[in-house]
C-alpha cells in the first residue's frame, strides 16, 4: 500500500480504515481528511498528532477519558475495540492471576480518582510487570505534566496502529 | 433528575450517559466533563457548543463524517447507533418505497461529492419529504456556509438529545 491508495480513498472508506488510530476518537481521522492528499503516511501521522495538539486541555482529556481501563472491565466483559483488546493480550494483561487482577484494579482505582482520566500506555511497547511500575511512577505526576505523558502514549498507541494499517494492507482489502 | 446528579457522575458514566450526544464523537462530552459542576443543563448543553465552536473547520467537519446517512446501507444493515435509528425513523426514513430510497441515495451521492460529508439534518424535527427538499436546497449552499449550516444541525440533534436523556432519566437508571 502506498499513500497514493490512502489519497484516493473517499472519507467513509478513510474512517473506516483509519476511525480507531486514536481509540475511539473517529473525529480525529475524520477531521485530517480534509487536508488531503497527504505527501506521504508520516504526513497523515503529523496531521493526526497536529489535531490533537490543537486541542483545548479539556480536549486532550477528552481523548484520554475515550481510552478502557487495563484489564479492567471491559477486557473481562469482552467489549473492548479489537485494538485494544489485541493490545492488551499483547502486553499479557488478558493472563493476570487473581493477585495481578487486584494490583491493577487498585492502581486503576487511585490513578483515576487522582487524575480523572484513565491511565494510558503503549501496552504493545510493554508488559503486565512494566505497566504496574509505570503506574505507580505516573502517579506522582502533577496533573498537566501526567496529562501530556499520557497524551504522548496516545500517540505512541496511534504510531503502532498507522503502521500496522499500512503494513496489513487494509486499503487494498476494501 | 437534576443538575446536581450531573455533577456527581465519573467520568465514565458520564461518558456513558452521554457518550453520543454528538454522533459517535465522545470525546466531546468526555471533554466537557473537565469543566463540571454545571449550574444546570443549560449550561452543559453550551459547554459543548463552545467545545464544537472552538473546533478548528476540519474538526467541525471531522463530526459531520461521524454521522451516517440518512436512510443509507447503515439503517438498512441495523448498524445505526439507537439514537440515529429513532431518529430516522421518527422522520419516516425507515418506510420509504423503492422510488423514494433511490432518490435520497441519489441526493446523498451527489452532497457527498460536492461538499466531502455526509447530509446532516435533526430529523426528529422533519419528515422524509422535508428531507428531501432540504437536500436539493442546501446543495446550491457555498461549502463555508453549508459547513455552519450543518453544524448547527448537529447542536439541534444534540440539544434533542440530551433533553431526552434528562427526561427519561437515564442517570437514575444507572
Amino acid at each position: 500500500m502506498d499513500v497514493g491508495a490512502i489519497n484516493c480513498l473517499s472519507y467513509e472508506d478513510f474512517v473506516s480504515v483509519f476511525g480507531n488510530v486514536v481509540e475511539r476518537c473517529p473525529i480525529i481521522p475524520a477531521a485530517v481528511w480534509s487536508q488531503r492528499p497527504f505527501p506521504s503516511v508520516a504526513a497523515l501521522q503529523a496531521a493526526i498528532f497536529d489535531f490533537i495538539d490543537a486541542l483545548p486541555e479539556s480536549g486532550k482529556e477528552g481523548i484520554l477519558r475515550c481510552h478502557p481501563d487495563l484489564a479492567g472491565k471491559e477486557l473481562r466483559g469482552g467489549t473492548l475495540t479489537r485494538e485494544s483488546r489485541e493490545e492488551q493480550g499483547a502486553a499479557g494483561l488478558d493472563r493476570m492471576d487473581a493477585a495481578e487482577v487486584s494490583r491493577m484494579a487498585s492502581l486503576n482505582a487511585q490513578y483515576k480518582e487522582r487524575f480523572g482520566f484513565p491511565f494510558v500506555i503503549c501496552a504493545r511497547a510493554s508488559d503486565k510487570a512494566a505497566i504496574a511500575e509505570q503506574m505507580c511512577e505516573r502517579l506522582r505526576n502533577a496533573h498537566a505534566q501526567e496529562r501530556s505523558r499520557a497524551v504522548e502514549e496516545v500517540k505512541k498507541i496511534c504510531r503502532l496502529r498507522l503502521q500496522g494499517l499500512v503494513l496489513t494492507d487494509q486499503i487494498n482489502k476494501l
